[in-house]
């Protein structure tokens, strides 16, 4: 039995949901508002970060580690629906996608698009609350272009991103476009490629939560639910 | 036989050359000035960040992914020198100091003091060179402060960083304190534990080639090799 501390607008948060949902673990949701600072929530993890999974009495610390863990906890007993490829080296290029997801597309577009119209709503004047900045829109809506198109290209050559099956880096990408999806952030019109593979990612069991992820006062893009969009 | 394209101010790089040198893997180092935006390079990794492995013909990017590697294909032959703890979640919490280390410190402080101190003085002026700016380094040189007392609190409390034997953990963090230490950036004085453990650190053979880097025009402190500093 696992306890996951997310929030509907964090991709790591999502990626650990994904992972959780297709090897049928089952989990309890806690939404954690970061941005409250709760002690007990620091004393397990001082970085202030979501995802926190706990899997029993064990807090696992970040998308990644959860990932791995999840992987050498579970990995063998999911046999063809294991997430890690096999060979070290298709590992290797998982991870870099990984990375790229929650990192790079996340420190040059997601983290701007979710502060400035999510959490400055969300969050008191005190704390940094209030109407979007419109320069840091629009930095990431320049940088969200290359990210599509490079998404969109590792779509057109690989069966599934990471190569020729399915593994974690699809569960990375669809939590960051997911939240960019809510909030009407992705031109799928323009990557074909992307769109479908996004379509397949979105008709899996597995997404149907994230697909119901609902912000107070923030409804997502007519779409977002669709399986044909 | 490696080959790591790297860089002596990136602190995944030199924990990627701690590795290496621990495990006695034979290496040739390729120092990449990544502003430079080589072609050949951004063809390997289009993230255009350090480091970059390559084992023969495969190219492993990152330093955490080239930890995961490293240890998959060499870590069972290291037996009681393998740097990844044999239970999941020590492996959790040795992999969330690397991220700790590589992510958090980085970004709070160690990617300020090298762009600031250190880039700004190699890159021309047309591509953002120049003097540094001094709220910047104010802003790191406050947020060092917490990063310190918690290294330090870590040291004291365990036999290594992540628990009770050596780890990439200290490996990582043993990489970020190098590179802040190289410029005098680290109040070793009022952190007891923590010059204690950076000392056992600095006196492993795998530390030596770390401690003959030396940027041009731009000389380490003087206690920067000394083992009793």
């Amino acid at each position: 039995m696992y306890t996951l501390f997310h929030h509907p607008m964090s991709t790591g948060s999502r990626m650990v949901r994904l992972i959780l949902g297709e090897y049928g673990l089952e989990t309890t949701l806690h939404e954690e508002a970061i941005w409250d600072r709760r002690e007990a929530f620091l004393d397990v993890n001082p970085a202030a970060t979501l995802p926190v999974m706990a899997d029993g009495d064990r807090a696992i610390i970040g998308a990644q580690v959860c990932a791995e863990y999840l992987d050498e906890t579970q990995g063998q007993r999911q046999r063809a629906n294991r997430l890690f490829p096999e060979d070290a080296l298709a590992r290797a290029e998982m991870r870099r996608l990984n990375d790229w997801m929650l990192d790079k597309l996340e420190n040059e577009v997601v983290r701007y698009v979710v502060r400035e119209r999510v959490t400055k709503r969300l969050i008191p004047e005190a704390q940094g609350g209030g109407p979007p900045d419109s320069q840091a829109l629009r930095a990431a809506r320049t940088n969200i272009r290359y990210h599509l198109q490079y998404i969109d290209w590792l779509a057109g050559t690989r069966n599934w991103l990471g190569g020729s099956s399915l593994s974690c880096a699809d569960m990375a990408a669809a939590a960051s476009l997911s939240v960019l999806d809510y909030l009407g952030e992705v031109d799928w019109a323009d990557h074909p490629a992307l769109k479908d593979w996004y379509a397949r990612m979105k008709s899996r069991p597995a997404f149907r939560p994230i697909l119901s992820d609902r912000l107070r006062g923030i409804p997502p893009v007519s779409h977002y639910v669709d399986l044909d969009f």
